[in-house]
């Protein structure tokens, strides 16, 4: 199913080379206020055009097609679509032959029988982040005070980011990277034991950003080699502020008040310009494969603000779900 | 919600010293051969008693209390309760006071007002995970050839387990470990693009085991420091098979017909007989804690069971999605 | 699926002659004092008794299995379980071989291909609705100030129903009826547009209830005969008070702040002593039937009570999707 | 929530004077042949412009933004929009003050605090059915050999429907009616006996649809005058077949093979051109209120396409849960 959240509900469609991709998002309260320029910030970061990125193509202008009426919602559902203006009416048929290794071309094809909408990607592209991102903007309004900010704090194993993109465009190959998501202004309470535990969820969602290959929450991977003694976060106030953070800001699934802090590490773009191998499935044969074009050389400078946006959409399902955000916003504006 | 899966889907319930912890499936097959004995061995294996595990306390035998008929699945809702029966009378007021490091006290408290059953730990025990092991028992048999194994690869940080069992337990701590789950015989097409990957799926589940801090999947944090020509995996046979399996058997969040790998990261028991410090949320002064009675010296030791259940809970959901479990299962001896 | 609601949601397992049945509720606030005897009186209303039902068979004791402690939901799913104490170990098989008329018998052998606990109805049988109805008093007291009343209006296309009933049980038939809700206290403002109208809504668990053929709010069947100029009610309040009803409480799926008023068909009980032809499916032959035992004369004056509790539900649900019930409800006496 | 279903499941959104109405399906398997012509039949039926309807006014033209490709069904989700192009920017002020005696206006000014989009009824607007119908299309090509046939058999209490409406447009008055629906071919074992009944089902998304007062099922609300000898259909073949048909093809809340017959209840329009009475919201004194512009005498005519159409989506969801419609649809001609 396409659709994620609980009362806060968000629904993703389109394809990369398709009329447009979109999303819509129902649950969202009325009276909140929303214009067009709310979304420029977010959609400009995810575009890309930095060093490392691809060079821009889409203007990505949100078309706001319902739920929203004198710049508030309406309490109905919102649809945000953007149109896909720039595709090229290339030949797609040899790339269909052959699959690319690190891709969804092979396994897309046996799922849906040969009948998926295999340029550029289609449902799978990242193009569907798009939707993820405006989504992500209302949800951030949504939760107010508590504050998101993701950042890349390591790219092809080293913390000088810069340096290691340069070496990498060099070369002609791509990188990796890990990016970091810190929250504060959490309330104490969020997420439910079993089975949406604030890791569960912010999990589900993180890892349908394309290109994740882990998670890990507070001491995460490191955790395994600690021992319990030192692990322990020593609770020291009365509003449950610990010592350390091994907790990473949860307890038993649920939001302590401490500051939220998770991890994701991306892998390097599948696409690279480097020959690679892969099975011919008209023929039958291994061929080789060269993926033309330019390509992110590291696509993790482009997931932070993706993977801001989810996190919010996690926060305000939460949120709503313990009625911290009212079913309808009033602004401070005199209403109509 | 204590509810997960969109076909095939469990509900859990229960505490630590209430009446009992169970779980309710919904949406299985009519047919499934069924009988008490079939649950022993993976409740065996959860139970405990091995050197790094707490005594065995309860008898755990699982009462098939609805959708189960000749031994056989009904289609109806299938309840399995485990009764609680070795409940200490004992004082609990003091520990309410001391919230305990590295356990849900506080958030349960602040979250349910102090009305949450806080009796060792109450539904976030991981007692809890009686009700999925009973499911994944059940998950196990629907998805028939499809091998799952998960096994403890590294405790304490090293892979010399016992060693670091025999001496952490020298030193009355804990140690945490990594997990890695391997399944064989997946079929290509398994998962959906958004917002239900395999990967969304699966780590969703493996949050709900108490004590995991990450996941990762294939190369997983190891492919933020690589290359994307190191990281491909050529595709070389007609099925999908690849050279290498960094992608860990998923692409596009879509099984692809390589062996699925991830692995989890639990972190050291958080009651260890060390002293630790805490808040008396009655004094509002900070407080020494001793944790008393015997302890899980590495949970780790008990999560691979856990964790094979929640993966085959996922994929028998997967396969009746893609209606590769048929709704009705005729067995092979004579229907009733 | 056997779970309803969004966020007070409602599960049913069990079976008429298995080991049990119940429900388990997710998401009831905590802090709600809930006791053994708060289940008397609806219990006791559903279980017969009267003339015109059958003869009490069950004590029906409710067990509260999870989600209680100290006399108050504690906000973890709460588990009730009635135990079957009262089953006669009679021999089923001749009853197989000919479905009854007007039960599920033969939907059911085919649905599950034979795997269906067949006896008394298995999980199709009318003793599933205890469960409802103790779900039903959980509701009830959630939603506070809103009266439900609902009772039998007419039976046998009388409303003379004592007569009517005293009349077909000389005559060793069964009647059936028609029952009437009404709900008080209200909000403005329950209910979705699409696709959960409060008529949706309603009508979706009122169709769980076993023999109902029809449902209908304010003017109902009667609306298809009038003019719209009669039809409309005017609206005569700031608070939306209208003149007449018979929009019967609901504008646009939303409630209007007027009484709610609903009606349902209930049919004459299947099961009477009357001779029946059925198909004798292992003969392929025609086959008289004569179902032993007693039966309710008039099931609808049994109604009542279970229309009552899943309309409790309902707009239980509606009012937490609207924040009008707090997450945690503490109650006048002293915490714990 | 505005989504409905389980495996096949429709989103609606849009507004009656908005930027656009649509609807977005997920689960519809790859491979279905889908071209816009098929969608001709249905959207004229339902647009009106016959005797008794408003004149026509959108080309609703029916644009799929994503999910198809080819001419087929890709498996991804499908978007149909329908732009609005035919808004008169008229004033609304004045009718914001009177809420429409018999319309959503005054609950939805209260639901959502007046950020309701009011204009021509907002997303509570009979314009959100085109959404409806266009998926009902498409569902009735996935349900393929199973017929649905709905059609107005009563008018103003009378089947003599045309004459009815001859006069009810000389008095500038309206009338309601009642549809019937009929389906044939189906297979035995739709339908879920808690809570997701065939009767639940339909009913649920037989009140999304606008102006419907009632439904009743086989021998609906006269099966509470009858007595059980009468009602009781006997089966007189081994697939099922019945002599009489009161359960109207449904048993237990399943299908039993023999014809689905239901009928529902249809209001007379709300706009009328006779003077109402309602309350002035500004002013606070009642009002009379004249709505202007040409009206359906007889909404009831416009409601049998719509009817199909939600039939269709309902049985379309569980043919799919029963895995009667396979993941993938190969069509006869040649695969791409």
């Amino acid at each position: 199913m396409n659709t994620f959240g609980k009362i806060f509900r968000i629904s993703i469609f389109g394809e990369s080379h398709g009329n447009s991709v979109g999303v819509t998002l129902d649950g969202v309260p009325a009276g909140l206020s929303l214009v067009f320029k709310d979304f420029f910030n977010d959609l400009n970061r995810r575009r890309s055009g930095a060093k490392g990125t691809t060079p821009r193509k889409e203007a990505d202008l949100p078309k706001l097609m319902s739920g929203v009426f004198n710049d508030h919602t309406t309490g109905a559902p919102l649809t945000i679509l953007f149109e896909n203006t720039n595709i090229r009416s290339k030949d797609y048929s040899k790339l269909r032959e052959t699959p690319r290794p690190g891709h969804a071309d092979f396994v897309a094809a046996k799922k849906y029988s040969g009948f998926e909408d295999y340029r550029g990607g289609g449902h799978f592209s990242g193009r569907l982040t798009l939707g993820l991102v405006a989504a992500g903007v209302i949800a951030k309004k949504l939760i107010g005070a508590i504050q998101i900010k993701a950042r890349l704090i390591e790219a092809g194993g080293t913390s000088e980011i810069e340096a290691a993109i340069d070496k990498v465009i060099e070369e002609q190959d791509s990188i990796g990277g890990i990016v970091e998501c810190r929250i504060n202004g959490l309330p104490v309470g969020l997420g439910e034991p079993f089975f949406d535990s604030v890791e569960s969820a912010i999990s589900h969602m993180a890892f349908s950003i394309p290109a994740i290959k882990g998670v890990e929450f507070g001491s995460g991977f490191n955790a395994a080699k600690m021992k319990g003694s030192e692990h322990n976060d020593n609770i020291i106030s009365m509003d449950g502020k610990t010592e350390t953070n091994n907790a990473g800001g949860i307890n038993g699934g649920i939001t302590n008040g401490n500051e939220l802090v998770f991890r994701i590490a991306v892998k390097p773009t599948s696409s690279t310009s480097k020959k690679q191998r892969t099975m011919n499935i008209k023929t039958g044969k291994l061929d080789n494969l060269e993926v033309q074009g330019r390509h992110d050389a590291c696509i993790a400078l482009r997931v932070p603000v993706v993977l801001e946006a989810v996190t919010a959409i996690v926060l305000a399902d939460f949120m709503m779900q313990e009625h911290k955000i009212p079913g309808i916003i009033i602004n401070k504006m005199e209403k109509k």
